[in-house]
């Protein structure tokens, strides 16, 4: 398919690599144009409304502010040649994911969500898994785009703001499975036991999953850079969460308590680590 | 080995079947005699002490209550035939350990800790994680009872109140995994998403692991009789586990949110399902 | 002075009752213009722009929305007309305040915020207590119109959004002061200890103040309504002081457990309630 | 009355100063028989068996491990000559109070319960707020005492247990305030707002009442030495009003976070200041 790509930050740069390799066409677009460097294959274009048509747009954005900002604000919808569909892929709130809903609607462009599970290694490999949502029929035609993407697809129904849900409480889970090892380890090293030890039985037992693992890893040996997934993003979903559990009308409390431990984290200059550095409140708390 | 094992709970019972088929000499004792019923192959004692003797005596019991009036108020360590090894399995507070060690140090016994991971069933297999610290000679000992019991001994080292606080920050892990599913899955269902299709993707995705998938399964078939670890039992393992951090200056906040819930739970009669029913209470809190 | 009111609610009504006892000229505006029946002695103008001018006016919306409605998207300090200065009462978010500021700024507006604590017959008595901040210049010419509005003036200043952040630290401390008074209700009726009997003993001795005295009471009466300070606008300001806290890199866990157990209150039906109502919340955690 | 004390911390030698004013003959013990020192018109007495005497004894220790040992495991109620009432004034567990009840009802001493609200030198002021229960007749003899040490006596009926879930119910309230007012600090702070500013509002207006006076101006001007209440202190009383809430069935999430700041407070060396110390937890959290 002949596809744009708006965003190449660590995760749209994996992306298209795994676009290119699957056969397509991809145009490239970028706010600071020096992402797409070393980038094969693909075609850079200097404008987002070039990048937005063909066959199918991607946006993969960091968060809503960049999305509304070149979606909204940029006019996109209202320019004269509009893609065949616009996959939107970014980690965004509810909210926005509505708004959009709305807008595409008007402007007659086929619009899906699906945000993705996995980190820039995977996305290069093609391996994510991707949430998806919306209209059936858009979404098979973007299926070619979404094999070379992932391993498997997950559709979650017909409103594209379900996918958003569904990645928020993803990802929700995940910072709650880090700060449960964080607490677990310093409740060892307080009795004495070595964290690392604790986590190597619990993540090769009950818990050997691949987030339990990867990020219990990291807190055994106290590596916490480079970032795989940053504190500071970890902060900005759980926020998302937290909206949209507001507006959904239901409590979490495990959630309110990550928001905390999350802004402790950043406060104390952490927000450029990786998530696993959450330990490190957990450590601190106990007065170490 | 000739063994004598106090306890004929769920596990306990489990645990017996597993060491007769590996060959060993088993008396069994249980305040309620009639927990032996049907358990082939061994010798039902009459007295705890004629089950606290021979080459290895293994406890199995509710809690620290049960444990302290066998042990402790019934004199065992004070009687005139005493086993060559105290196998302590059952999880029980660090504080109890603690005091245990040093009792059984002044009355000559050897004593080791080692509770498990794993439900009646696995414990009926013999495929138990068994978490094993004290004197390594004495462990060496025990290690044919432990290899009959489980498919894997984790050793931490020396000092056996070490094993148990493993053990509680295992279980503790364990809650708060299943109150993020809880927590994810009302915030899903606030969104339109099934909980099913949302605990479908992560249990076999970022969150492929035994924990996640049993517990995930019952959240998502809203499955929770029988229960498989006791709704009642758990929150009993969070006051341990909240206990344990007190001793050792560990704020918890994880634990003290699992704490809340769990005596909501129990309030509102679900103090005799299975811990998936966590999930009964984020429902609840978002009005359905 | 010549003063236009902007918003007519509960409390605006009450304010504005105490400007014509104070002696001013006062025009009033309020979107729906049905909520200026009954008030004597004021002018009743028919559009914001109209009521925007003179030597001051005054804003008192229920939100930022509303607020950033009338003045930003109302283009409100592009008019011809515009007034001495503009005193801020409403309750707001920190990052308008400052967006308020800026914008006053470049249109040569003077503008001040000017929070209020008090209930609405407070307002209507004239004894707010009133935290302001701004160009002390500027408040000294407000001065009349805060003298007729309050007891007291605080003031925090020059930066305009300090005063608001001030609003919502005290508001955060009210709805905590409920919370704790529910949690200790709820633990008392645990024990069979009439709630009304604690509350009586300890808002008379330790807590004999406003706030603990007005709520208390209605806890010990179980009385809800009609609301003095309604339960989804207790929401809606916790909502407003968390995002600052996040703004500003200050973990807030209490803040945090209030968040949640007002959206239980409002899942269950009960944000048009009185705040007091929060303690139906703890009652109903502990099955009853 | 012919009285005995037992128990001679920093509340115990204030109260004896208030009794001896009162005109009652005052026996004194404490474990540490210093702590006699400077005490005019008592009698030291040298066993506690030789205080638990008289008309009545009063007992007032540390803790329920104290009371404990030298009650129960000190055998007092067995021994020949015994009080005509016991007045049993510490701040202990619901648990101790029922089991204690129990027991003075077998050894047919009567007991009820007089836990305190205020600090050392409103002890010795003779103006605590005194919370009782117990059999009325019982009440009623002791009066005089009573009178002596308090301006007001709290009746909370016939079961000695209730008037301790009252004395934690308040200290739990009292400690939730001082939390709320170290976040409000905290937060203020992080605006640029001096917390002394935002506390002198406060604490003058909606919270005018000696709790939020007498903290506020610790917090304002950071002074948390001497303590009037100690942080470990505070510590042990959220303990056992969590242990009582457990016993209720009362889930308390403000109680929850309570316990976890307190930890971290005294983890951080902070045991042995006064409890307006939180706010210190407060501000590290935000990284100051």
């Amino acid at each position: 398919m002949d596809v744009g790509v708006i965003g190449l930050g660590r995760m749209g740069r994996g992306m298209v690599q795994s676009l290119v390799r699957g056969g397509h066409r991809v145009r490239v677009w970028n706010r600071t144009a020096s992402a797409a460097d070393g980038l094969d294959g693909v075609t850079v274009v200097h404008s987002a409304a070039d990048a937005f048509t063909g066959d199918a747009a991607i946006t993969m954005l960091a968060d809503d502010a960049a999305l509304r900002s070149v979606i909204v604000e940029g006019g996109l919808l209202d320019s004269g040649t509009r893609p065949g569909l616009h996959l939107s892929m970014s980690t965004i709130s509810v909210a926005l994911a509505q708004e959009l809903t709305a807008i595409h609607e008007r402007a007659g462009v086929p619009y899906i969500a699906a945000p993705v599970f996995g980190r820039p290694d995977v996305a290069q490999n093609g391996a994510l898994n991707i949430v998806v949502a919306g209209d059936p029929s858009v979404i098979a035609k973007a299926q070619p785009l979404l094999d070379a993407l992932g391993t498997k697809t997950w559709p979650f129904g017909t409103q594209p703001y379900r996918a958003n849900a569904v990645k928020l409480a993803g990802n929700f889970m995940l910072i709650a499975a880090i700060e449960a090892m964080g607490e677990a380890a310093a409740f060892a090293e307080g009795h004495g036991v070595a964290s690392a030890d604790l986590l190597d039985l619990l993540t090769n037992t009950l818990f050997a999953s691949p987030v339990y693992k990867g990020y219990g890893a990291s807190i055994a040996a106290g590596r916490y850079e480079p970032p795989g997934f940053g504190l500071r993003l970890g902060l900005k979903d759980i926020g998302l969460a937290l909206a949209a559990s507001g507006q959904a009308g239901v409590p979490m409390p495990f959630a309110s308590v990550l928001r905390d431990t999350l802004i402790d984290a950043v406060s104390h200059g952490d927000g450029d680590k990786d998530l696993a550095a959450l330990a490190l409140v957990s450590a601190r708390r106990s007065g170490r």
